[in-house]
C-alpha cells in the first residue's frame, strides 16, 4: 500500500511535513522501551511475549522477538492471522474462539504455523475445537484461560482442574498451561492497591498451579502480566512469560498510573499523532485536523506534545476536528501549524491508523504497516 | 479485498453466521430512509448533497445520487480522492485544505473530476489555492465557510464579505456559494432550543446572503444542514443543498434527540454491529467480542437490539470485548450467541470497518466496502 508521505522518506525536516493526521513513533524511544523492558525480564528471569493487540504491526512483533521475546500474543484471531501471514511463528492467542466458523480458521491457522497456542474457558468449547483438531491431524497447544476476578474471560479457579483435565487427556489438544490477565489492576493509580490487587490474584494463580502439579497436571506455562503491573507480576514469582502490551507507546494513561502518585514512569512516550491547525479564525482557538476518527475517546483528550503555546490544551471537536484552547496573549496558532499529542489510550488509537509513520529526530526514516489494523474478528 | 463472509452471501440464515465483531446494514430500513430524505427535499424545494463522512462507500453515494442527489459531501481530501477513484464526480470538501502538499494533492483531483467543490474560511490559505489553480490551468470551485457560532470552523459573517470579493476576483477560483454547519444544534434533546438555534443560525445566514447580493455577490449555492435539524433547514428557507449524513444508517445519538423529548423519530436505525458471546462463566454475565475496537465511544454504550434477554445491558469490556448483564432469572447466553447492538454514534463506527455486510431478513445480500475508511488525511 503506498501512503501519501512515502515521498518524504529520509528527506531533511520531512516529519514536519506528514500530511495529517499521522501516527508517529519515535524511534529512538521505542528502542529504549523495548530494551528497557528485555532487561527487566532478563533481571527476573520471566520470559516474554509482547501483547501484538497494541500494534499490529509484523514489523514491531519481529524486533520484540529479535530483542528475545518468545513469540507474541494476539488477541483477535484475524489479528493472528494477519501477523502469521508477515511471517511470525509463534503466536498465543488470548481469548476464546468459539464458534464453528472461527474453529475452521484456527485449524487452518494451526496447519501453516509452528507454534500457534490457544486459550480455552469452557468445556463444551474444548470439546469441539479438540474434535476438529483430531479431524484436522494435528494437535494444537492450549492455555486454560482463569479468571482473575473481573469475569470478562476465563474459568473460575475452583472450577478449572476439571477443565485442565479434559485437555490434558484431549487427544487433539496439547495441555501447556494456564493463561490469567489481570486486567482490573493495570490501570490502578495507587501504588499500594495495585501492588495488593496483583499479588492477591497472583497468589491465587500459584495456589491453582501448585494444586494441578500435586494431581500430576504442572503447568509449564504460566501467562499474563501486563504494562502496568510489570514489575509486581514478576515479584510474584508465578509467571513464566509475560504478556505486556502498551509499554513499547506508552499513552496518556499508561503515564498516569505513575505521574499521579509521583513515582517515576518506567517507560517513554514514544506514540503520538501530528496534526495540523486548520482553521483558526478567534483568538486564543484553533482547530486541528484530529477528532473522534484520529484519537480512541474512551481515555479522554489527547495530551499536547508540542508545537502548541505553554497553557494550550486540546479538546474533541468532533469526529473530524480538534481544537486547541490557548491563553490568548499566547503565541497566535494559524493555518499549517503542526502540533503532536500524546495519545489517550494507545491500543484502541493505533486500531484507526494503516501506517507507522517511524522518526529519528526530525527525519521520517521509514514506514510501517499497521497489518491487522481493523482485524478484531 | 476478500471479507471472511463471502461464502454466506446469499445463504439462507447465512446473516447469524457471520464471522464477528461485524458492521450489519439492513437494506429495506436504508433504502427507506434514502427515500424519506429524498421526498422531504423534494416537498420542501431544497437540494440534496448527502454527506459522505457518514458512510465512506462509494455504493452508497452512488445510490444517494441515483436517488435525486446532486452530489455528496466529503469531510476530508483523503475521503474525496478514495470516492472519486470509485467514480463519484460531484463533491463538496467541507474542511478546509491548507498544506502545500494537501493543495497539489487537491490540484490533481480537480483534473481528475467534473465537479469538486472546496470551502475556505482564511484569506492567505484562499490566495495558495488560487495561486495553484492558475498554476493548473484549471478553476476550483469555492464556498466561502461561514461561521455558524461554534468556531470549529468557517470565518464570522462580518469578516466574510472581503473573503467573498477577494475569491470571486480570483483568477484561479470561481465563487460558488456560501456554507454554513450548525454542527452545535444537530444532537440537542430540547426541541425548542434546538429549533431556536438553527432558525437564528439560518437567519444570520440568510441576512449575509441579501448583503451579498445587494453588492452583486449572491450566492448560487447556501450550503448547510444536518440530519437533526433536517426539517428545520428547510423551514428557514436559506439553503439550496442539505448537508445531511447520519438519517440513512441512524445511531443512539441520533434516537436520542426525538425520542427523549417523546417525538416521532423520523428515520429508522439501519445500521447495527453484531457480535458473539465468547465467554459466559457468571450467572448474569456474558462477554462478546466487540469493545473499544468495535465501538467508537465518544457517545456511551451500545444500546442492545436482538439477541439478549429482556432487561439486559451493554457495557464496555475494553478494547477487544463487551459486556452484557442480565437478570440471572432471565434466558441465559452462552457461549457462540449472537446479539445485535444500535451503535452509540455511526460515523465515526463505520470508520472502524472495512466492510457492511448487507442484509435483507437473515440473508446476506451482499458485501461493501467502506473505501474511505480511515482517510482522514
Amino acid at each position: 500500500m503506498t501512503s501519501l508521505n512515502d515521498n518524504l522518506i529520509g528527506v531533511p525536516g520531512g516529519a514536519a511535513k506528514l500530511q495529517t493526521p499521522a501516527l508517529v513513533l519515535d524511534l529512538d524511544t521505542f528502542e529504549r522501551n523495548i530494551a528497557r523492558m528485555v532487561a527487566h525480564a532478563k533481571r527476573t528471569g520471566v520470559g516474554l511475549r509482547p501483547h501484538a493487540k497494541t500494534h499490529k504491526s509484523v514489523e514491531i512483533a519481529k524486533r520484540q522477538i529479535a530483542a528475545g521475546a518468545n513469540g507474541v500474543c494476539c488477541a483477535k484471531l484475524g489479528e493472528a492471522e494477519a501477523l502469521a501471514a508477515g511471517g511470525i511463528d509463534s503466536i498465543l492467542l488470548t481469548s476464546p474462539v468459539v464458534t464453528e466458523a472461527g474453529i475452521t480458521r484456527l485449524m487452518a491457522l494451526n496447519a501453516r504455523m509452528g507454534d500457534l497456542m490457544i486459550t480455552v474457558d469452557n468445556a463444551e468449547v474444548a470439546a469441539r475445537i479438540d474434535a476438529a483438531a483430531r479431524a484436522a491431524g494435528k494437535t494444537l497447544k492450549v492455555l486454560i484461560d482463569i479468571d482473575p476476578g473481573m469475569s470478562r474471560t476465563g474459568i473460575r479457579a475452583a472450577d478449572a482442574p476439571a477443565l485442565v483435565a479434559q485437555v490434558a487427556r484431549a487427544e487433539g489438544l496439547e495441555y501447556c498451561g494456564l493463561q490469567c490477565y489481570a486486567g482490573q489492576a493495570q490501570h490502578m493509580e495507587s501504588p499500594n492497591e495495585r501492588r495488593d490487587a496483583t499479588l492477591q490474584v497472583m497468589k491465587e494463580f500459584g495456589a491453582l498451579r501448585d494444586a494441578l502439579a500435586r494431581d500430576g497436571l504442572a503447568p509449564k506455562i504460566m501467562s499474563g502480566g501486563g504494562t502496568g503491573t510489570h514489575d509486581i507480576d514478576t515479584d510474584a514469582h508465578v509467571l513464566t512469560e509475560l504478556q505486556v502490551g502498551s509499554y513499547i507507546f506508552m499513552d496518556k494513561q499508561y503515564n498516569d498510573v505513575w505521574e499521579k502518585p509521583g513515582d517515576a514512569i518506567p517507560f517513554e512516550v514514544s506514540l503520538m499523532v501530528q496534526t495540523t491547525v486548520v482553521s483558526a479564525n478567534r483568538p486564543g482557538l484553533a482547530t486541528t485536523d484530529a477528532g473522534f476518527k484520529s484519537f480512541a475517546t474512551d481515555a479522554g483528550p489527547p495530551q499536547l506534545r508540542s508545537g502548541a503555546p505553554d497553557g494550550a490544551s486540546y479538546f474533541f471537536f468532533g469526529d473530524e476536528q480538534g481544537g486547541i484552547a490557548y491563553p490568548r496573549d499566547g503565541a497566535l496558532l494559524k493555518p499549517g501549524d503542526v502540533v503532536r499529542c500524546v495519545v489517550p489510550h494507545c491500543d484502541p488509537t493505533v486500531n484507526l491508523y494503516d501506517r507507522y509513520h517511524v522518526v529519528r529526530g526530525d527525519t521520517l526514516e521509514t514506514i510501517w504497516n499497521v497489518e491487522a489494523r481493523g482485524c478484531s474478528a
